[in-house]
């Protein structure tokens, strides 16, 4: 791994260098830390459709730089070509993930930036160190959240985590393994269980990988071990991510996140979100919420190893919801809310105005 | 499938056959259904421990095979020296699988029966027979089991179970699936949601394989989406088997029951436990109850397929406990129990004797 570019010894999953955009290869991951070189919108639109990069975060700031790239390919000479093109770029890049909302964000923010620029060559440089801001303020927002979080755990904790929501689903840090990078770095001496998370396993490909990357004494189980590690005395705290959380404090995040929270209430061990005020959604309520459902072929095998015998009727939501009965806090770069949710994520957002 | 050896159209795990054991390989399912022949019980015991053959009473029966086999093997002139033979055989056996009691308790029926007869030959037919007769009674067993459980089902009921304590678990129609058959078979409308049961998965390659085999309505789940599929209503009831159930109504069985229960407790769903009599271990105290760690390869990846980084730690127990108040009933061949399930387990063997 002596190529591999680092953020404070964690993983950097997208980067703007030398002009060009540099991410790791997820799909190569945990077998191969490989690290990808594109100086061309187009390969940023495969990327993101391939999901050699995934995590909101993470593919809103790519987007981004996937419309810095058209900017410096564009051969325009007048401001409205060079809006042209970047117009162009903007819906290739949309058009590979359209439901994940950062993505559109992200892309928005430079869209909006550019225009503010009255030469070509000034449109370009506004477009390019807006996108690089973007990926800053990504960490700068994960850092400020980690060192929110850290408090609430303790020396000597081990910590559960499920799915991804480290470094590699943000620009960097991560999100709740943000949070355990914080912890540590405020001095506590802690351990990570990670979930398999079942049936996309971010949990031993990516959480594993990158906790193991940055010398964290992690230990895996299967999805089926939560009840026995906390049964047994082994887990003290749980944080995980978030896809979405709404103003009642219900979370929606990766499938299975209910059981564990569910779990963890059982045995009086304290359930952590860590989620920026960017998920969060003030405006939808819980039961509107559409939850994704994903093909039968994620749970019937596992790459080319069939695991179910074929045409078998297989029920994969990606996600689902967890009450906020079952939270001990959500943790923001803002401050930590706790219940009723619906007060605390309220002043968290004027906090921020 | 046509070389398929079936029982009442369910399939048949383990059979004793012109001095032969043969069994079906459940590591090459849901691929390919294959039957295996030994005539060594090195061979019996080696599939024991690299689950070729799984499933507490269908390990119990196997044992039993295991030490016919041995019996058949020995060159044994008199009745001590075969006697001994057995004993190096029983020990062989036994440290296969040590938390699973239907397997010591198999073989002590035969190592019981062996001391009866007088001569080497009297002895190596009675250890036979002996065998044979209780894979006939697992079969009997079972069926009578699904009977009085089946009361405890309605029609149009979509039924939860985990793991496989179906025919592949016994020697031919099984505990809990067994329940869900007889379920059928008194008239009853039904479906079931399998849950995929990582690491091994015996959900997707055995309980789906087999159910779908014998023209089941059957969905696969993964393990992260229990609480998705209780908390949206695809749930009515929940059957599992068992592969020890101590005095006092705690449940052993594969990692990942325990959680299922507390979900199911949860959402009010009644949640059973179908087991035979032998599996029900009135000695032993739950916290004496050893639970068997396996390899962390089971959990790093799938078959050839690596899913985690190396040298990674695993914690992969291979059973859980569940309390008996998160228990609706425990269903055997002699009646169900309820709680108190110290009481009424206890009247239970008292009916047996």
């Amino acid at each position: 791994m002596e190529n591999s570019t680092k953020h404070n010894n964690s993983l950097r999953t997208v980067e703007w260098k030398n002009n060009k955009v540099v991410m790791i290869d997820q799909t190569k991951l945990p077998n191969e830390l490989v690290f990808v070189e594109y100086d061309d919108f187009n390969q940023v639109a495969d990327a993101i459709s391939t999901l050699v990069v995934r995590g909101a975060p993470a593919i809103g700031v790519s987007g981004a730089f996937g419309l810095a790239l058209a900017a410096l390919q564009s051969k325009a000479t007048i401001k409205d070509e060079l809006l042209s093109d970047l117009e162009h770029a903007r819906k290739i890049l949309f058009a590979t993930r359209p439901t994940a909302i950062n993505l559109g964000w992200g892309l928005e923010k430079i869209m909006d930036v550019a225009t503010y620029g009255n030469s070509v060559e000034q449109i370009k440089e506004l477009v390019i160190s807006k996108a690089k801001q973007m990926a800053d303020e990504d960490i700068e927002i994960n850092k400020t959240m980690g060192k929110m979080g850290s408090v609430l755990f303790d020396n000597n904790d081990t910590i559960m985590t499920h799915c991804n929501a480290g470094a590699l689903a943000t620009v960097a840090y991560g999100t709740a393994l943000g949070v355990i990078r914080a912890t540590r770095e405020s001095g506590k001496n802690i351990k990570v269980i990670a979930t398999e998370t079942r049936p996309i396993q971010q949990g031993s490909r990516l959480t594993v990988f990158e906790l193991k990357h940055d010398g964290f004494d992690v230990s895996l189980i299967p999805d089926t071990a939560v009840g026995y590690s906390m049964a047994n005395g082994l887990v003290n705290k749980v944080v995980v991510g978030a896809d979405r959380i709404v103003k009642t404090g219900h979370v929606f995040n990766k499938i299975g996140t209910y059981q564990v929270a569910t779990m963890a209430k059982q045995h009086g061990i304290p359930f952590y979100v860590a989620a920026p005020l960017s998920t969060i959604d003030m405006e939808t309520k819980a039961e509107d919420v559409i939850i994704e459902m994903r093909k039968g072929s994620e749970v019937t095998g596992i790459g080319e190893k069939k695991t179910a015998p074929d045409d078998i009727n297989v029920i994969n939501p990606a996600f689902d919801m967890t009450p906020p009965e079952l939270i001990s806090g959500i943790i923001t770069e803002k401050g930590v809310a706790t219940a009723p949710y619906e007060e605390s994520l309220k002043k968290l957002f004027q906090a921020n105005l």
